[in-house]
């Protein structure tokens, strides 16, 4: 059940999700968000499906249990290989990072060779590839042909977390990665991972002609209209000096706060650390109930 | 309780403590072993302290069950973090990295100027740094000022999970992290994680006149040592067909057993899945009864 003025649930393995959180706010300056990041049990980029798909589970329980009136799947990794169970597990509608992207990229590519990068679960899950071809098919584009090269790059994500995108390591293991985006002449590349926004730069000094697809751009677009078209945009004006978004975590990250502020750009109050996993300890953070994250 | 013919037990969060497994084996070659990877939670080195210990708590309840006559904790983060936590909770003698490392560097340095590298868990802990100030009071060294130089190198567990050791991306990132320790003319460098011995060619390359250190191969011989001195050592003769090891991991890696024959340089049978945290979940691994790896 929706109700215009509940907040939207976003997730993420970890903080990466916050360059999803940043285009949504910025898109709906009015909305109320929560956001969990599942920082015990990052990353998910090299877990098999199954357990992506019992976390990912968990995830959006948590965020059901607190009402929200949508889901945001601000990771690749999940949307890749589990929204189809944050789906069937959530009864408000889930907005996934592949689909939005994927026609994003269609409609931005001028020769229709598209490429693709992410953690090994996404690329391996050809989530994206399989979307491509799906949307292609379906949606006038100015190509007949559609190309797609996918490339995994494990190193991208520690290298945005240490902020080394402009160290002399992180152009040549770019070029690595890249090389099959130049040889397959893609114009069009999405960034299928939530942290590489951080990379833009690196990105688009080693492919200075392609256009670079911001999944979280995307994602945004599509939720608002979800929300417009149901008649759920919320009611409320929100001053701007309200805090618009209440952040959760599962592990506690010292700095939490100061990389968030590094990835959005504005202060962010310090996260409650919660357990979101059905056992049988007690819930860490005091001030929550544990029957309130539990939905089994 | 000991019994000479038990298992030794040894886990790690994931793949890594294979490399220590390898030492193990070398050092005891008529020993069985259990080895855990806990590969549904790995890495450990960004979680805090309190999440480690609750990690590696049920790690050791995982082996404790399973009757092992020693824990080989061959995973330098919860060395750093937990060991105490593991011993209070283990009634079998416990190994970890930490000791033995400390006491191989102080005997193996000339200058008394010791280097150490790790994840942000272990360097932050000062676990490495502190067991080297305490063993410098009390072992006769040939020097008599000790300096420390420690250095949290993230990059390194992702490089060498690439098998990028040989990329000249590897070569920078490896000059880059290792500045201070030329700086600081170390003589000696612990490899305070149990990855880093995959990198040895790119770490003795950049260090060239460095001793470097190995977990693994200390704390094999502390491991024979207590076994020896309690009269635990199996009695047994183990032909060199039979398979020594029995691998147990948390979350499916496909090329589990391709990696580990990398690391160990013999076959690998394929590891069970098991669950390892108490939870109403059932096991996925049906051929062990959940009660034998519950421990609440």
């Amino acid at each position: 059940m929706m109700n215009k003025n509940q907040p939207i649930g976003v997730f993420d393995s970890g903080i990466g999700g916050l360059t999803v959180l940043k285009h949504l706010r910025k898109m709906m300056p009015n909305e109320r968000f929560l956001y969990l990041g599942d920082t015990a049990r990052v990353p998910y980029g090299n877990k098999s499906k199954e357990t992506i798909r019992l976390y990912a589970q968990q995830c959006a329980g948590f965020l059901m249990a607190k009402n929200v009136k949508l889901i945001v799947v601000a990771c690749n990794t999940v949307s890749a290989n589990a929204l189809d169970e944050v789906q069937d597990f959530s009864s408000v509608p889930v907005v996934g990072m592949i689909a939005p992207a994927a026609r994003g990229a269609l409609q931005e590519s001028s020769n229709g060779r598209i490429g693709i990068i992410g953690t090994r679960a996404t690329i391996g899950s050809n989530a994206y590839q399989d979307a491509l071809r799906i949307f292609h098919t379906m949606v006038p584009t100015p190509h007949s042909q559609l190309h797609v090269t996918a490339q995994s790059c494990p190193l991208f994500v520690p290298l945005a977390e240490e902020g080394w995108q402009h160290h002399q390591a992180a152009a040549l293991i770019a070029q690595e990665y890249l090389k099959p985006m130049i040889h397959d002449k893609v114009d069009t590349l999405i960034m299928g991972c939530t942290h590489y926004p951080l990379l833009h730069n690196l990105l688009s000094t080693t492919l200075p002609n392609v256009t670079l697809i911001d999944c979280g751009e995307y994602a945004a677009k599509i939720s608002l209209e979800i929300l417009t078209q149901s008649n759920n945009v919320t009611t409320t004006i929100l001053p701007t000096h309200i805090e618009h978004t209440e952040y959760f975590i599962t592990d506690t990250t010292p700095n939490f706060s100061v990389i968030a502020e590094e990835f959005l750009g504005y202060h962010v109050p310090q996260p409650q650390r919660v357990i979101i996993e059905p056992n049988d300890a007690l819930p860490i953070s005091t001030d929550i109930h544990s029957s309130e994250f539990r939905y089994g």
